[in-house]
């Protein structure tokens, strides 16, 4: 079995007047991301760590935001595209590992249904996706509230 | 062989009049990290990336910093107790490499003493941690001496 | 055959007055990287996920920037280097997921330059190598074009 690793890493802006989308979820707050998509930020990163694992490009080269068909579109559909992507070149999911950073809102009652929500749209075990969260002590942007990033970290496999 | 990765991102603000805990081991420096417990970020990014890795949360979750029993606590009780967690679910680890990212002080005459230290505390081979470090080039809150910060990537492994 | 994973991450300042090097190949734009060698913070990046990966310390351990020999120089010379470092401890590249946070100039078009020219440095297949570009939607340091960040993650194996 071959196995290969991969990375993703996205930032949207939180500004009033847009819905906060997050791990495939809505949650209630303030401010939302502010994107070309529905901005949701972890799914975003999701993609592009498995795209860069299979060496497919990243997400802005399959779904351009200068496309009008990408248009506050729901992220979830973005990345059960994605995983039809690398399963067209052979590669099934091994395991996710995502870390959100954000001052607020708490996240951590909301990760359980993230998780159930995206390996739904996955088609994986909720055991191999595994959402994590941060503040980063009020420092930089995502301190500030300014925005919210997403590390991810993907294996997967090909027999 | 099962194997799978993770991934720990943590950041702790450098204020005056704390000590300074990295990796485990006291450094000499003018200001300390700040945080519930003695706010050692590469330990807590360790702990994090083993957590994501086995899919067990978080470590805000595990130890929360709301808790009296975790104020001032020794990071590698929280490190020790995390190799236990992931080994009741059958895992241990297979390498681990961290960077971290700070201005001052210089931190590589201090690699090897972390190294060995954190070995000690998780059971395994000194060869099994990679401890590396970087500025962030004066640029962001690392750059400016705000905070320190760790990003720790793991492989794990089941038979 | 044994699997291990290494992580890199290095930021460089923007500034007018330099050449901009990246992914190994040089880039129009109208501000340059700054450092002690040609500051390709991509190819930099990769060196220390690879040296991680193999528990080899960093890159500044390696090719100090108070050394003259290493002053202005082309930094594929430093990853050819690496790979035969981390070569001599038995290690060959699984595979390698990059990516670049940079607000400016546009990559998506030179990606596949940057590929070509480090599979050909690293003597791996173009399918080996993965880079990805994203921006920070304006936010932080490489959001205000400060400077450029890079993070890497990387597999590599041994019998």
């Amino acid at each position: 079995m071959k196995i290969r690793v991969g990375f993703g890493f996205d930032v949207h802006q939180l500004v009033e007047g847009c819905a906060l989308w997050l791990g495939g979820i809505r949650l209630e707050h303030a401010k939302g991301l502010l994107g070309h998509s529905d901005a949701d930020v972890l799914v975003h990163s999701i993609c592009d760590a498995l795209l860069g694992a299979a060496n497919m490009r990243d997400i802005g080269y399959h779904f351009p935001d200068t496309a009008g068909e990408y248009k506050n579109i729901d992220s979830k559909i973005l990345l059960k595209r994605t995983v039809e992507l690398i399963a067209e070149k052979g590669y099934r999911i091994g395991n996710i590992d995502a870390t959100i950073c954000a001052e607020r809102p708490k996240l951590k009652p909301h990760i359980p249904l993230m998780q159930e929500t995206l390996a739904a749209v996955m088609a994986i075990d909720i055991d191999d996706i595994s959402i994590k969260a941060t503040t980063t002590e009020k420092l930089g942007f995502t301190g500030r509230e300014e925005g919210i990033s997403a590390y991810v970290t993907v294996l997967i496999e090909k027999e």
